[in-house]
């Protein structure tokens, strides 16, 4: 089964993130009958563990009842309905809960489908603001190493070369100020107010993942560079907006990691965890200020007239409730303290391997460097080991990090060391 | 509770392609409980006829008992896996059933979430083949009037003022074509000629919706254009994108509207009804020269790098497996002809109203302009008593049109051209 399934995959489909070449012999394509928890099985039933929590979205183990039986109730009510004009109680419910959790500077939730399209909402909220009040202001100012998406609009404030290098001709030009890496930060500071200065009369927003820049290799940086950055931005009267894509819902450790960095940007992004793995739903959360800009009758074409088919869909706001349901009753993130805490110090040992670099966590990510390797592609290694001993790992390149789902046992985190171990004994 | 949780509403969110002021006044929020079949209904029962099929996506009802079914059976097994080295039935099944209802020249799907989404997979496909090939060709053609969505990317190849224009000084300048209208289109043809001469070794692709430019006003227009102008740009080696987001699924009156046309573009945009109107879900369907293009040892940095964290959703799968199943169950492009049909001859008797011109049809769209209104919200007042009426109508400016889910009965299509002659019988 799994073979035929995989042939009439590679007949049919082009894998998203991927050079399907390597299909060919390098990387094996497996298919998945079904999950459960922290477990793929695949069609001969050999358990996968979803180290990663598949792409970084997966809260609370794979076909979780919970969220099973909140998803299957709401579609015997209402599954989508337009969201111009009409309205549900699931968003209204997942929009005042959202607002209860945030700073009460926030007032406002825009939603749509994924990640990307939250960025491009912020970037052209942004700029419309500004065109609102009479400042055109056509530049974006983001840093090196960042990762925001890959429609246009979002790729143009990223860094990363291979997902963006070839798009450069058909994308907007930023302003890119040299990144925070780990504790070291001031030259990053002075760079960004270089920048400010030179260029502060068209400068749209500063965009940031506040914490750790996720696809820019796990960089987990200083709270104080958030904080700091975002203080300058805004002294300048440019508008911040916080990408918690990949941050948000407990995975920086505090429910949303600007909560940690003592600032409240103007836009703030999520998406991935908000429906714990299920569905993809993202929001853009802002602030009055900003919605007060657009709020005119009619007649003055001030509204912000961005739409997706699918924006406010019922069944992922179901998901989304039972996930905020989920953090309440089980006290997550005083769960995930020890949950964390335990990880590190049981991937310590991996420090005694002479390839293991920068081994940092921050919240529920964890991440090292494999060293030594340059020009090889260590990581892959990794991962078709990985898969031998029943572990999901993507490594991004040559680093090696675990985003594992909250309901992750003490007994699988030891499995995933000791077999980390193992696979890097072989090296 | 539908003041209350209409004034909650207001107080949290921000509604998609709403200027929020006119819910102050013009326009009411109307919270609804629960939907089914073709009736969405409000915390006091009260019915609303979705003949717009919620912004176009619905194509069996609300709340389907079939694809409830198939949706509750699949979050028992598998609700969502990293599409990533990882696959599963439910979008093999997808794939190749989409392949087999497909012109044998598409021979790959990529899937995305969103349809603004699928847009920019499909631009920047095309963009980076050419690349490829050592041709660097930074411009996009499209057609006046068109609509492809609204992050960046998307909204670089529309025309639409109301949605772009203030967002012109970050977009991608684009190269527009006259578009159709109706019957007359030889001087677009002409336009494109002129176009394609001028530009030929600038241009990455043409964009379209064939058959209907929906977002404009439903402007129903000659297939001979989509014929002629794909095989004028195909002539210049130049690819085309044939965006049938709106139109795919049926709602053109054959599967695909391409298929009335006697051509295949390079790309086809799929989206909307795809899953029935349950979830956000795409695809990017292409051919085999395109994929080879891409498909190369890694080293060779080849790889379209495109992902978004839910691409491949199970759960959106099972549903627009669902989907397929009822169209060939059902019989449904048959049925369709009948229905289309029933609805264009109940139409008629609007023409007897001096204010409606240009009363047209295509598969299962239909749409009169109101005429003598300039500068009169009058598309707002039909759907204000609408709503009176229990129907929900969402005029584009002061075009009506009927975009009904393919289950709308005789009785249903009556009463809403009973309730049309009715409130345009006031004006």
């Amino acid at each position: 089964m799994n073979i035929f399934l995989k042939d009439l995959d590679l007949s049919y489909i082009w894998h998203p993130c991927t050079q399907m070449y390597d299909h060919k012999e390098n990387i094996p394509l497996i298919p998945i009958k079904r999950a459960e928890g922290m477990v793929l099985y695949d069609f001969e039933d050999r358990g996968y563990l979803d180290c990663i929590s598949s792409w970084w979205v997966n809260l609370f183990g794979h076909c979780n009842a919970y969220i099973n039986q909140k998803l299957k109730e709401q579609v015997e009510s209402l599954e989508h309905i337009i969201f111009a004009g009409f309205t549900h109680k699931p968003i209204i419910d997942l929009s005042k809960r959202l607002m209860d959790i945030l700073d009460s500077k926030f007032s406002k939730c825009f939603y749509a489908d994924n990640g990307s399209s939250a960025v491009e909402i912020a970037l052209k909220m942004a700029f419309h603001a500004n065109m609102l009040k009479k400042e055109k202001k056509t530049k974006f100012l983001c840093l090196h190493n960042a990762y925001h998406g890959e429609t246009m609009g979002a790729l143009s404030v990223g860094d990363l070369g291979i997902y963006k290098e070839v798009y450069e001709p058909i994308l907007l030009q930023s302003l890119r100020v040299k990144a925070p890496y780990g504790n070291d930060y001031e030259e990053s500071l002075e760079d960004l107010e270089r920048l400010l200065k030179s260029h502060k009369g068209e400068i749209a927003a500063f965009i940031l993942e506040p914490l750790i820049q996720c696809a820019g290799n796990m960089n987990i940086y200083d709270k104080a560079f958030v904080k700091e950055a975002t203080k300058l931005v805004q002294s300048y009267g440019i508008y911040v907006i916080f990408d918690e894509i990949a941050v948000g819902f407990g995975r920086s450790g505090s429910m949303f990691a600007y909560q940690q960095c003592g600032v409240v940007p103007d836009f703030l992004c999520l998406s991935k965890g908000i429906t714990g793995g299920y569905l993809p739903l993202s929001v853009v959360v802002t602030h009055q200020e900003i919605y007060n800009l657009f709020y005119a009758p009619y007649y003055e074409n001030k509204a912000f007239l961005h739409s997706h088919s699918y924006t406010g869909n019922a069944l992922a706001c179901a998901c989304a409730n039972a996930v905020l349901d989920i953090f309440e009753q089980n006290n997550i993130l005083e769960s995930n303290k020890i949950l964390s805490k335990f990880i590190w110090e049981k991937m310590q040992v991996l420090k005694t391997f002479a390839c293991v670099k920068n081994l940092r966590y921050c919240g529920m990510v964890f991440a090292f460097d494999l060293v030594g390797f340059e020009g090889v592609r260590k990581g892959l290694e990794v991962f078709n080991a990985g898969l031998k001993k029943g572990l999901l790992l993507r490594p991004l390149g040559n680093t090696i990090y675990l985003m594992p789902p909250y309901i992750i046992t003490q007994e699988q985190v030891v499995y995933i060391i000791k077999s980390l171990q193992e696979i890097l004994g072989e090296f």
